[in-house]
């Protein structure tokens, strides 16, 4: 059979497959099932080649941002997924995912295993000007299919405009003209009653 | 509210959600429920990033096999998913996708709907080692779903080895490793029962 690089690289491959059943606090327009951690991953890539040019940045490496964005939610195989405004499962939130990271990613031939652990601390820590672009997709995404659910995941108790914007602030210096559209978006969506004030 | 333009790159993000409700022929491994086109499209965009190695161009350019992969199923938002071996259906096939490209890629800004345009027509011509590498990955990723669901797919009626051979045979250029690997899992799969010889 295979090499064995290659069996570790499909092996890989496979496990991830369970990426497809990670599924989030939002919902997929119209059908308003949850939506999955794999379809949540494509959408963003989509996004990021077409919104490269508001970038703050002329020299964005999109082909980073595209492979940070396709493989940082892989964490969530193992360890689940944290809705962004549950307090007490983001404090053990990091080293679950390590744990995670680790057990998932040693799959793979340890050359490929470091670079795509790097490429997720690299999301994680929010410090390049790649991370940056990708986290602030990571927040655009879920407010657009909240938006055109009638606000489904901030009806949830205890959300409020104030805990989204803050949310969403980290589009501010990445993006700029994109956060000018997210908060056009979100006092919009406090007019419609999709969002308490 | 927003720009012209990022009011049309909005709305066609929000548009392209679709995809997350078109169905494949393919199952999800373990829970065997049909794989949408979003899950399958991310799927292999991770696979191109670790599989890159094996292609037979040394020269590959990565960031257009990950667009064209990512965006080449859009089409079947209108025109649905043909099944690979339907042979009725897949004769007016090219009729059915280019119209839904006309339709869906043309709510965006002019020179982003041409750019997808042309990459979707790259993707479909496989003519250039990006779009041959995709369409390998492409043969590949169910393949991969087949093998590992004792061969869901390929006990419908009218499936053979000899027709599975034939549409993966495209892999034997651009990635001649894989092909071989192909092989044996093709070889594999009918000792175990997973395939008609």
């Amino acid at each position: 059979m295979a090499k064995e690089r290659l069996k570790k690289q499909i092996e890989f491959i496979v496990e991830i497959d369970k990426l497809k059943r990670i599924f989030r606090q939002n919902v997929v327009i119209e059908t308003l099932e949850q939506e999955n951690d794999a379809e949540h991953s494509w959408h963003m890539a989509v996004m990021a080649i077409l919104l490269s040019e508001y970038s703050s940045t002329t020299d964005l490496n999109v082909l980073r941002v595209l492979k940070m964005l396709l493989i940082h939610d892989l964490v969530e195989i193992h360890a689940g997924d944290t809705f962004c405004y549950d307090e007490k499962g983001n404090l053990d939130k990091l080293d679950r995912e390590q744990s995670s990271a680790d057990k998932l990613f040693n799959i793979l031939p340890s050359d490929q295993a470091q670079e795509i652990m790097d490429l997720w601390h690299e999301f994680e820590a929010m410090e390049t000007h790649e991370a940056r672009f990708a986290a602030s997709l990571d927040r655009l995404q879920p407010l657009l299919l909240n938006y055109n659910t009638d606000g489904h995941t901030w009806k949830k108790p205890g959300i409020s405009s104030e805990k989204v914007l803050k949310r969403n602030a980290v589009l501010e210096k990445p993006v700029p003209q994109l956060w000018d559209y997210v908060q056009e978006i979100i006092e919009d969506s406090i007019q419609r009653g999709y969002l308490e004030r």
